[in-house]
């Protein structure tokens, strides 16, 4: 196996400073999603607690905290960051809900996805239940801009979603469609939750933007991180499943970039495997050694780092206190978690 | 085939004036609808309009709008009314885009149901973009009451829909059960519908909560006549399928009272068709006819009736205009199609 040195001097970064800092908040975020997980129906709080208490890193409540804390603290409602966060993570869990149904998907979080204990009915209904609790919640923390933020991120969610499915097993992805794609249905929650945080803890409208921006510059980065992992990364130990994106024949950047410069010399291989999705054993092998070997992911965690710069840059703007490190590091550790 | 006299003695009822007086704000909803069903990823505008463009009655978007000219029109924004009118739709349409997908349904408004055409992948998440678009419209509103009202009915009926997915095949669920699962599926949303027209239009709480009741009434006599349709209603010329109720396994109050009034002497009938879901041929016409010869079928009629005099008392205290008799002609409406 090639091992990209470049890849290996990224900066390291982490998460620990953003995760210490935030403790307090997010202990209250999380015991407003248990709170709000309750129903008198018992199915609803089962299914929801089995994914929301599956873990998860929580990373976009904690963009919404951040940010409120970083915008100085002029709040709306006292806990208005509380609420959005926590609206957030609703936001978030009812779409993996919804796509562990759509894509048919085993495991989610290390457990057996949730339709495959209770049916992709519940599944769905459930989501819905966790959808419209997340509106709930936003009214409660009584910011209309913030609302009008996180709805608009849903829409646009949603309209990411069916892009990816109307261009699956679609040997012409280009890079454009595809950072169209990932864009809508993964970074723009990361700016609605860094967005609507800023906005009703009262920021500027320019420190709103910047905030923003970080958090859309984050998801990018984080997305592509997550394509790159889905071929091993860059080492073979990463205690996660690897090859499921090649197995569905999904167009991620890796892929896309490997398609177009062994294109031509494997044209046969790339069309059974991709175009007409019949594997067998020994492709994924293949196809990761032609990703590796053309290059296609260190290009891809090469721009994972440029949007982490972006991010970092649009931080410049903001006091250099505690919370601004910690969303830096943050931005190093989503792109060297895949080193 | 028993014919009950009764039944055939309720007062008519139309809808063709609430028709007539709001049509031209519901020309200008419609136009939204259409408008906000826009995507750059066209599948979603062709399957929302696949559904949208069937038609439909539109009762709820009406209410809405009957509510806020019913409430005197100091508008919190001047087509605050049109914008929730058209979410309340949007609310709607993305529930039966779920509950089709829910429920495997071959079709919806007479044409074949979008999941067998699209995929239910599709419907789920062209699903979520109308619901997400929903609260956008809301947002633009301007009102943090009516999108808090909206916002917990669309928590509500999908616990409904949770209730009765977890109570599907249930030869013991009983009339209270039944009533709470209609409530919230089916009724929250006229609630919802009315309620958030007044609020928007500036209406005083009490009559606000006048309206929501009226709408939840209507809402209850609504669906106990969709239940009772479900075998046939009275008349045996519907234009519409039948039997896809008792085909499912599905305790309506029709049949949940015949089973209460013959489920001694028919114990082995109901157990084989309901309980155990094996049906034959003529099994649906002997369940009809047990439904109606027990006095089933009456029973749920009569209390589609008490609902709907209990809406038409709800409007007491509004003054006696055009929109008025148009709501109450509306809930005599309602049951009178049954018989």
């Amino acid at each position: 196996m090639t091992v990209q040195p470049a890849t290996l001097e990224r900066p390291k970064g982490s998460a620990d400073l953003l995760v210490r800092l935030s403790a307090d908040d997010m202990a209250a975020v999380d015991a407003l999603i248990r709170e709000r997980c309750d129903s008198p129906v018992p199915l609803i709080p089962a299914l929801a607690e089995h994914l929301i208490g599956a873990g998860g890193k929580r990373v976009r409540p904690m963009l919404t905290v951040a940010a409120a804390r970083l915008s100085g603290g002029r709040y709306v409602t006292p806990d208005g960051p509380l609420k959005l966060a926590a609206s957030v993570e609703f936001i978030h869990t009812a779409t993996l809900l919804h796509d562990d149904v759509v894509d048919g998907s085993q495991l989610r979080r290390g457990k057996v996805a949730a339709h495959l204990i209770w049916g992709g009915a519940s599944s769905v209904l459930v989501g819905d239940f966790l959808f419209a609790g997340a509106f709930e919640m936003m009214v409660e923390a009584g910011s209309m801009r913030a609302l009008d933020i996180l709805a608009r991120a849903s829409r646009v969610i949603a309209e990411g979603e069916v892009l990816q499915l109307t261009r699956a097993h679609d040997l012409d992805l280009d890079k454009a469609t595809y950072l169209q794609i990932i864009s809508a249905k993964t970074a723009e929650l990361f700016a609605a939750a860094a967005e609507s945080g800023a906005v009703v803890a009262g920021a500027s409208d320019a420190d709103a933007a910047s905030l923003r921006s970080y958090g859309m510059n984050l998801g990018l980065a984080f997305q592509l991180v997550d394509d790159a992992l889905d071929y091993g990364g860059v080492s073979e130990v990463l205690g996660k499943n690897t090859g499921d994106d090649f197995r569905e024949g999904k167009a991620t950047l890796p892929l896309i970039l490997a398609l177009q410069r062994t294109g031509e010399r494997e044209a046969a291989f790339w069309d059974r495997t991709v175009g007409k999705l019949k594997q067998e054993e020994g492709d994924f092998e293949r196809a990761r050694s032609l990703i590796l070997d053309s290059g296609a992911l260190k290009a891809t965690l090469d721009l994972a780092q440029d949007y982490a710069e972006k991010a970092k840059a649009d931080l410049a703007g903001f006091p250099a206190d505690d919370w601004r490190l910690s969303l830096e590091a943050l931005a190093d550790f989503t792109v060297s978690r895949a080193s």
